[in-house]
């Protein structure tokens, strides 16, 4: 007998590639797509449309299932209380949902695990059911970082950890053992076009390919939940960026689309390195 | 007698504000203007011109007036090697000016000053000479900050302070005491530009003015040189951004321009605190 679990999906590729790899360990996914985030393809599994907010029709239909456990994964905008369409699931936990809309994203996160915690669910991440999904340790895409490479992310490594309190630092980029920028609501994106405009303005100068993406999940975090990821687009956002390579943090960092991500950082010629502290 | 003052003279106003307080304290200020940064205005002081890496002539006409002491202000653009036209004095020193090449703009200004002590100046700064140029403590420009303005800015301050260790952390922009962003390479008026852009995309939310711009020197840091400073345009850039005001570490931080500054913060009804650790 297979155990039911629940994946709440948001945008990208990770929600259908979990579901995928919890199925090929056993599980029976049964997907909960997110209006406006989740896409189309998520419908190739037992699937739940629901906006934000439909809290009573989401534990009503996961519950019909004997679902136990849930995950979360994908993207979701930070949502506004103006933005929820609350259902009666919703007005009865009212106190509970508004107290999540203070303080940073992991707060955020927190009290919506602690929510759906409270109402008997196990909260499970990618490690519990999809580990394949999580960045290994040592080299993952070649060549090997270099001497300079290495000193970055060892810097990029402490600075990420000294910031994890203040719930931020999943982010930097450094180069000759120098942050040239930190990511904090912008996200990596917009952190990495900043390289491209430091470096096009000439505030940072640097020759050829330098500096190194350096990513992590943030000390204090709850890993079941919003893991940080990178995937083919980081690797063009670092291309562009003229960077040496992208450093992510073993087993805290989930690598969507693997084969496009491999294939672009190849082709790229940059390096991924899977680092632990 | 007066003592004699050098001032190397970077762009901005304030230069010039410090030659005039320190003239007022009785010293006698040299300015040595860098071409391409400093304004025509330092001409009203007794005054050299110099390029980078002109540390012969520098250091022949500095003597030449019996200085003892130089001081650093106003801002530079970080030079690379190749900008540098040396003159014999540079050349003489060569192996120095290229280890200044190395790490962050801490170790560059480190090494400046330590190249000129190492010829026997004293390197003061603004604390010594000018000491009103600094961010007094408590209010500066009313309204007093609110409740929740003063959690954003204890917030800010640790955060500050975390990341001091790493040559960055000198601002960052708190609202609901969460990091909306964190200015590393771009400097201030990048990352309060990018705050506008958060809130204008709805990436960040948040109704009327909020949010704090927080802004230290690094604690490590060396306060004779190259301290934070804000102003006028400051204001301006914190007013775009929507903020409710800016808290500035008391004596560490430099205020150019006082007058339009505060005029400037009154008119765009944001407050202007002093904090201390």
């Amino acid at each position: 007998m297979t155990r039911p679990l629940a994946i709440v999906c948001g945008s990208g590729t990770l929600p259908l590639e979990a579901a995928r790899e919890a199925a090929s360990r056993g599980r029976d996914p049964f997907l909960v797509g997110l209006v406006g985030s989740a896409g189309r393809e998520i419908e190739a599994y037992p699937h739940l449309w629901v906006r934000l907010g439909e809290i009573g029709k989401l534990l009503g239909a996961v519950r019909a299932r004997g679902v136990q456990e849930m995950a979360f994964l994908g993207a979701v905008t930070r949502p506004e209380l103006g933005d929820l369409l609350p259902d009666w699931g919703a007005v009865v936990r009212a106190g509970e949902i508004a107290k999540l809309f203070r303080g940073g994203d992991d707060a955020l996160l927190r009290g919506v695990a602690q929510l759906f915690e409270g109402e008997g669910f196990r909260i499970v991440g990618p490690r519990d059911f999809a580990p394949g999904l999580l960045a290994p340790r040592g080299e993952i895409v070649g060549p090997a970082p270099d001497e300079a490479a290495l000193a970055d992310i060892s810097f990029g490594a402490r600075l990420l950890t000294a910031m994890s309190p203040f719930d931020i630092g999943q982010g930097s980029v450094i180069a000759d053992t120098r942050a040239l920028a930190v990511e904090a609501a912008e996200g990596t994106d917009a952190m990495l076009a900043r390289v491209v405009e430091l470096r096009a303005s000439g505030r940072v100068r640097l020759k050829g390919k330098a500096g190194v993406f350096v990513k992590a999940a943030k000390r204090g975090q709850d890993v079941r939940l919003d893991l940080p990821a990178v995937g083919p687009a980081t690797i063009e956002a670092a291309k562009r960026a003229q960077l040496a390579g992208l450093a992510i943090a073993a087993g805290e960092v989930l690598i969507a689309d693997r084969a496009a991500f491999t294939k672009a950082a190849e082709k790229a010629g940059l390096f991924v390195y899977g680092w632990s502290a």
